[in-house]
């Protein structure tokens, strides 16, 4: 009983305040659900629609590298399809906090979602991330050679592609932070 | 007004039970920090102490493996000791939780903590399996050797020390929602 009377009071105190702060902050979550939208579907085309051909060839083979050449892009791009499809579809429940801003079961469901998008996301982008460095630097002590002094564009590609991934990364992170704040200030 | 009404309600239909679930799930909260800090301790041990020279040399250089001749791999122990440095920190919070089973503040100041240690370890567990994978199949197109069969021990060292990391991203997930569970049913 003696819980319930504090939560009263604070409902009388500030309640239509409170629900003016989560509006702002729905407001905010939709704008980041769009930007990191934005930057994981390019890194996914900037990263499938990688290939370069050398302007050399020999008698037995063309030097051609693409992106599938390395599975981890793959899985870089997969991540990032994922991951841009989901927020996609949580625009609608974005907007639906605007309106409805004391919402919280759907708020809950959104953070727990993101929490996986954001664990999936980071893990496509570091192994990546992984494999690129390995691409620029090579390995003398494991003998892998760097091959971006020969695939030079294509590296850049793939490095670039690098970015709207981890912007992903920190929009998603914010969007969870958002999100708790949301749902501590429950009116 | 009316939202206060409900806690109301709310607050005296079962504050007891709902404080003795509270309880439980610190109780599982202290054992998941700990099985999460025996796991991501466990990998970082077993990748530092990982090397292995190979019975035969050149007059130039003997062949040797050691888990920093992949910068991937250091990174790897760098996060993994981290987290588990985290998760020992995090004990008492725990055992504060099991005690005082309605506190809200620390609760969202771990579950903010827990998800960026979450991040770290998804980053150093996914890059080192991206590294893992190459060692043992290495990569036909960019010329890129496995190197498992020359390191079979090394390879399988490294390999398994993935795992204790996996089980921490797990463990940590679980520990994330397991305090979304106990804040969402405050009392």
């Amino acid at each position: 009983m003696k819980a319930g009377g504090i939560e009263l009071g604070e409902g009388g105190k500030s309640s239509t305040s409170r629900s003016g702060v989560n509006k702002g902050v729905s407001v905010l979550d939709f704008i980041f659900r769009i930007l990191a939208f934005i930057g994981t579907l390019g890194s996914a085309i900037a990263m499938v629609t990688t290939n370069e051909t050398l302007p050399f060839f020999t008698r037995f083979f063309q030097f051609r590298a693409e992106y599938d050449d390395l599975p981890t892009f793959t899985f870089f791009v997969v991540a990032n399809a994922i991951v841009s499809g989901y927020l996609l579809l949580s625009l609608p429940f974005s907007i639906f906090h605007i309106v409805r801003s004391s919402a919280q079961r759907t708020r809950m469901i959104l953070i727990f979602f993101d929490m996986v998008m954001l664990a999936l996301l980071t893990a496509g982008a570091s192994a990546a991330a992984a494999i690129v460095y390995l691409a620029h630097k090579g390995n003398a002590r494991v003998n892998w050679l760097a091959i971006c002094q020969q695939f030079n564009s294509f590296c850049q590609r793939t490095s670039g592609s690098l970015i709207g991934s981890f912007a992903g990364i920190i929009l998603l992170a914010l969007l969870i932070m958002l999100l708790g704040v949301a749902l501590a200030r429950r009116p």
